[in-house]
């Protein structure tokens, strides 16, 4: 079977399927972005969470949280108050931890340019640690991942290890991460949608009149990926060093790594 | 000029060029993984930082930290004491955070498949945030990320938030997760070994020799491999549904994402 067919059989298997979160449903804020890209042929969505504010309850062995012994203590997906938390925190017996994850999205990809697109919308978009896989039967996914997280440890063995102002203080900014996740997802939503015009075009027009009409969506396109990139340069958090090939990846070193980051090449 | 001879000059080019740090050498507890890497026609690295503790004050834009803005107080590439951060937090004027951020490295591939190979030595390894980068002209960079950060808010506007036992009892913690990281590394070093040594071996014996020769390294790499791959599972912290043709890489969704990550497939 050639990888197209292949690809489409995966496809119709993977949707044909249901959701077997325990939740049972897409996210709300991240609805719009599977639907889309569910809608496109070279595209179709394995796993999301838009995004979560946490508190677990570890079982700990020398300070490392054992997932399979974690309690859940909270999950939301939209902003929460110190009274949620200080309420949840009420059942800690062990160590608990408050955590702010952000967007994670699984997307199988026809093929490694589709990946590769896809790969340049995230960056633009703020997502600096996605990234694709490729499986040895050639399988193809990319990984939606942001930087933007918080862990922070609250309690040791049940005891509460900080101050209700301090949980207060916590709150505002898992929010304020939470509010900043969720425009970077209208972002990714945006640089989507002319991303894939821009492939439409390159498909259907012959190839003369492609530069014409590309260029047409260009300034456009052009902008939001700068104005999401100064955004991200602002903005984000994790000590990536990029690669200059792909849109919106600039060679730059962030100011906090140049401290200490280890370069034997810039370009 | 054809792909391996332009990823040569790359590569020439890149590591014939002084270290562009402030630090100006190669973390410790990563030499050994750059030398290895550097040593292979295959592969270059462009950038490492082996791990670090870190603090920073952050002038602060509704609780976003701006980057540009930040100043550091403390970083260490090795444990620290609760005494350091104390002194560090002395200078602090605007919103401290102490950070643990774990291994980054950044590594050039000659092709897709040599990345391939290295992203399942780093997913192996328990560096399960790692991720392939493919640009427009075929620079293809695999970067190895972990999942194990710790991200923790201290002070507020000069304002200490936490008690000194907090950050002695948050500094064991962060002290715990530098040691895995270090085990981590130790871990990527020998399974890249191994990856390395089956590749030489399917390079340099005729083709009905290959499986008799990889046969004989495979016990013993599929053992690291699963060994890792437990310790990962205990361990790990992220939210990744992985992709079950990469080797160590399974179809198991975490206990912690039953709750509400989002499938609509599981093969």
């Amino acid at each position: 079977m050639d990888r197209s067919a292949e690809f489409r059989r995966w496809k119709a298997q993977c949707l044909s399927k249901a959701d077997l979160s325990l939740k049972g449903s897409v996210d709300e804020d991240v609805a719009e972005i599977v639907q889309l890209l569910n809608g496109q042929e070279q595209f179709f969505t394995t796993s999301s969470c838009s995004g979560r504010i946490i508190l677990i309850d570890g079982s700990i062995n020398g300070f490392e949280v054992q997932k399979q012994n974690c309690r859940w203590l909270l999950v939301t997906h939209k902003p929460c108050t110190k009274d949620d938390v200080i309420v949840a925190l009420r059942n800690a017996n062990g160590d608990a931890v408050l955590k702010f994850e952000p967007l994670v999205l699984h997307v199988q990809c026809r093929q490694l340019q589709d990946a590769q697109i896809l790969h340049s919308v995230a960056i633009d978009s703020g997502f600096r640690n996605s990234g694709i896989t490729v499986g040895k039967r050639g399988k193809t996914m990319l990984a939606v991942r942001s930087t933007h997280g918080l862990e922070v440890p609250l309690s040791h063995e049940g005891k509460l290890m900080v101050t209700e102002d301090y949980i207060d203080f916590l709150l505002k900014i898992a929010n304020q991460k939470m509010e900043e996740n969720r425009k970077r997802i209208e972002r990714f939503y945006s640089c989507l949608q002319h991303a894939l015009e821009r492939q439409s075009i390159i498909r259907s027009y012959p190839k003369e009149k492609v530069n014409k009409k590309i260029n047409a969506y260009s300034p456009k396109k052009k902008r939001n990926q700068e104005k999401a990139r100064d955004r991200c340069i602002a903005e984000e958090n994790d000590k990536e060093l990029e690669n200059n090939d792909s849109p919106g990846i600039s060679a730059a070193v962030f100011p906090e790594d140049d401290e200490d980051l280890v370069l034997t090449c810039l370009w």
